[in-house]
């Protein structure tokens, strides 16, 4: 453990990946959190975290994690109360299990938990109130900890982009077409050959997930169930040769009517509960509006409110399913160790951590 | 002018550019035609060819035709009957209208003509009778000549994507998003500043042609009026970093109920009639469905067919419009050289040509 | 005019290209000057900032400089004292020198002047001293203000590299061959189509710059003469495909022995001269050297030192010229625009400045 | 094996690889040789090779070598005389002795056995006579077969661009610093992340590679022993975001005079003796050098040739060693599967296969 400074010592599973690189990034002068703690799979546990990671952030890795031992991702190594977890989903399952049957609070960026009944899939700015299953969490599994998920990172960007016109007009209809970043895919990831002078379209499960996440995002907490919003979900997704930033094209068909100038209205005036407005990586205001005809870019708009934030274009009718507009949001922030993140301050400011 | 060969001589206009460069490619071995002349803008006439152009083809410059002298984009300069317009925009309704003024058979690659009513604009697989329009043409404008336009780019592989679906149950609406390649827009065209890293959102003026354009090709000869088709269209378009190849995502709603694996036989089955099947450049078959699931890939199908025929993907279900796939097709071969080539062909079999 | 702070007004002479704006985004929040006047060609004149410029930076246009009007590039219409040039090389000699015979102390990226015997070419860890130049300049010329020159961006991550062998051992002989990014060549710049599946062995006049300013750079200023230093240097260029980051492979034969260990050590602990180290754009080390053999690379590497640090790595040995190494620096911050704002610094903090 | 045509039958071991691929295209109408038999890893073995492979060539795979069935990489398992190793270097070895002891000729791409002193390593317009080794290493080894080698992909390039110039004036030193395409590193190869907006200056063993073996095939062949030719060489290489088509930037010094004009004069008048220019994969010529200032490129040279030829530009004088010059060579073609298959055409005119 590193010395203390009154901030909450954090441990980081999976923290050589790049969500894990991302996670220590975004950290490394966090009001709340301090990472205490890196673990990896037995490959890298013992190393000092310097040598064991292949290190692609463009910021400078901070000396004192350079010289961290990596941990085994087992909660008998790690002592932190709050564990991200940036693990690869096969073998997320059971080592998060460990975590929370162990009294931890894992706040998780893999894929296999996220549609479990009684595990919140969380977008702070827009369905804080689903952390109320964490309770009904503990009592079915009887564990000491919990579990908290974070959706698929196009997901995110997605949900983020028609929270507004969810909460106006009703969702009824929802056509996305993606074009998704390298580092989605994680390193080694895509190889060159596949994404130099080329686009693949496919991404194995990514569409369930956007078609299924999303809806479970919208869904209603009623008693101590989520049920899914019943709009149509259809996704088609792509990968192209872009770093980061995830873009989107949405077409979108509302219950009740909404022009697209009102639609960008309500868009620009979206803000989060104040609870999640004044967590520390929230971006204020979530969403931005772009009026040039040729935005949102991934290179240039990514950085968008440090990366959390959405970024729109484009924004106008749909000749058939009545709008349509272009979204982006940076895949590793927004979508993974940043939305993570804002999780864990929501958390942490509602007290529910240990 | 060449010596003679007993092939028919041609004269291509706008011949320095990426389009003129590729008709000339596949000009180089033709059974019906024969490069005569080369005319471009009077910054190159009198120039020889070869030092007039920056050769970009994969094929080495024929040495006969780098000796060719550049004409001036005139009539008067030009002795071939049929032309092969690939000029810019901004100059080729006045020039195109000079030469079939002059008695010309032009097949332009050009925008501006496309949506005259008295102009075909013809995917010979689809819509060959659309011919006819050329008599009134010539009636109503006087021209002894006669001009016959090639769809966008993008239009034609969207067009050959839907035409079996078209045929067998009816397009009633038609949602695609586009992933263009960068020679859609010529040389210089795209700066590498915004496709490193980057995909463009937004390609001036390409929605409303993709939208209007295949409404027009799939229209029906009433007299000597083409009815529009009357489904909806809703196109949003993107340039991503690709050197060539156009890959769209398509989501249709058919009239009669369709199922994907019907369609995908139908797709499978679909032939042109005979008289453009067995035109030299006519792909046999047009359309090449493929079952892997990450295919069609810019970079690895755009050859199919000698570039010449729409690869298909992951035709499938669509959860809201019933049905959607992935096209590509090569947008300087089938979006433009060989489409403009294969018209040229079948007016050439149909004994249209002066 | 923007309204005082305390700190030096300063005008940007084509502020709309892509070093202006990155000077714009350097000068942001400087402790020394503020952007106070924007001017570019007549084309964007009288126009609002944010409205002329396709602004590309990663962070966004500060508010208050998009509703900056555009001046034209005539001292009558600029009023600060210290003008930085990111002029195009076609008019930069005619406006500067208007704005040196008007007084104004100008610091310019732009080639023309660089090769003046009485214009200091600058780089302030290396040869501060030559800014003595200026009093020759003044007087020879009967200028009340002055020019500075900022050398080519190459040339500067070059200069920097083997400052610290020319000073241990001499150098004598110097191969270079770069890997240079496409923002070196502005906006538009490089077409896609060059640099997708691509590299191009050659930029105009970039050899001959390196080869020539690096003389200039460490040549002894003796008298009021700058007598350049007698190394033969060799350059071949090419032009990659990155956004930012200029690689270079270096080879160099010293006069005195100096092996590699020996050269990483005096690379490590080169330093730039107190008065420049102590300037805030100042990178503290200038160098550094990375021991894995894969590094420098651009995109991880160009943001060393906030952009104006060079990276080198692979220092060894060379079986013929005796040392090699690759250097990478940033070639739109530390080969431009920060490499002007440097000595802009260094020219304040001798009160150089009018 | 498949039906007789009185070609040749061969055995491609590492058949799904891209090597293997390459050869397989390259084969599919060959002259003297018919592929028969396709062997790879025992991952693969058994399954028809349309499915174990993932096909990246442009053109399509033939349908008669999808259905054939994958052997082991044993010779009980393949009755083909000659045989073509396109292996993993970590297995060549063994494999590839196995073949010889059983009987077989091995045309190897591999890189461990190229340095052994009875094993020819040849590029067929240089060093053809080398192939007297044959005798020696099956005397020596008593193999009743026999191994010959293809150089590294950079190092045949490299070496077809000087032979000219060590015949006419003797290689003293050679400094070559490489930008080499990602399909050198095979599929999956470099990870996206490594080579979008980004460059990496450093290949694992490739600067030895380049730097022994043209010494080798420069060598001369003095009884039973090839000695090794004595000039200097350094290499330097980088890998760019190129997918096929090595670049090399080189400077040379020679024993005697040689001016740049009189070096095009011998590059281009170069000719391969006629027992290579006569075999049907030999370029003629094999050198072609280029007169404009930005060629050789990648995308647009690599091609010449058929992909065998090397393409020059840029020959001119260097102020340090005297001349300087850019190459490019296809790197999956003459590099590879071309080299290979160019040497196994001269074993079959020389009748010196089984």
């Amino acid at each position: 453990m590193m010395q203390s400074t009154g901030r909450t010592p954090v441990a980081i599973l999976g923290a050589t990946g790049l969500v894990g690189q991302r996670l220590i990034s975004l950290l490394s002068r966090h009001p709340f959190f301090e990472v205490a703690e890196l673990a990896a799979s037995s490959r890298s546990a013992g190393k000092p975290y310097g040598e064991a990671v292949n290190w692609q952030m463009a910021e400078e890795l901070p000396a004192a994690l350079a010289k961290l031992p990596i941990h085994p991702c087992d909660p008998s190594h790690c002592r932190s109360g709050l564990v991200f977890s940036a693990l690869d989903r096969s073998v997320a399952l059971e080592i998060e299990q460990a975590f929370a049957q162990a009294g931890r609070a894992v706040v998780t960026n893999a894929a296999p938990w996220r549609m479990e009944a009684d595990l919140p899939l969380i977008v702070p700015e827009i369905n804080a109130d689903h952390l109320d299953l964490i309770e009904r969490q503990r009592k079915q599994r009887g564990w000491p900890g919990f579990i908290v998920t974070n959706p698929n990172c196009s997901t995110i960007g997605l949900s983020l982009a028609i929270a507004p016109i969810q909460i106006a007009a009703g969702v009824d209809q929802l056509i996305v077409t993606t074009l998704q970043a390298a580092s989605g895919a994680g390193y080694p990831g895509v190889p060159t050959l596949d994404l130099l002078d080329n686009v693949v379209p496919y991404i194995p499960g990514e569409e369930e997930k956007i078609e299924t996440e999303t809806k479970k995002i919208f869904g209603s907490l009623i008693g101590e169930q989520v049920e899914a919003a019943t709009f149509l979900a259809a996704a088609q997704v792509h990968r192209v040769p872009v770093v980061d930033g995830h873009l989107m094209s949405i077409s979108v068909k509302t219950r009740q009517p909404l022009d697209p100038l009102e639609a960008i209205d309500r868009l620009r005036s979206f803000r989060a509960p104040r609870e999640v407005a004044e967590l520390p990586s929230a971006p204020v205001p979530p969403i931005l509006v772009r009026g040039e005809e040729d935005r949102p870019q991934p290179r240039l708009d990514r950085g968008a409110g440090n990366g959390m934030a959405v970024s729109l274009g484009r924004v106008r009718s749909c000749p058939i399913l009545g709008l349509r507009m272009e979204a982006l949001s940076h895949n590793t922030i927004r979508g993974a160790a940043g939305g993570t993140l804002l999780i864990a301050e929501l958390l942490h400011s509602r007290s529910l951590l240990p």
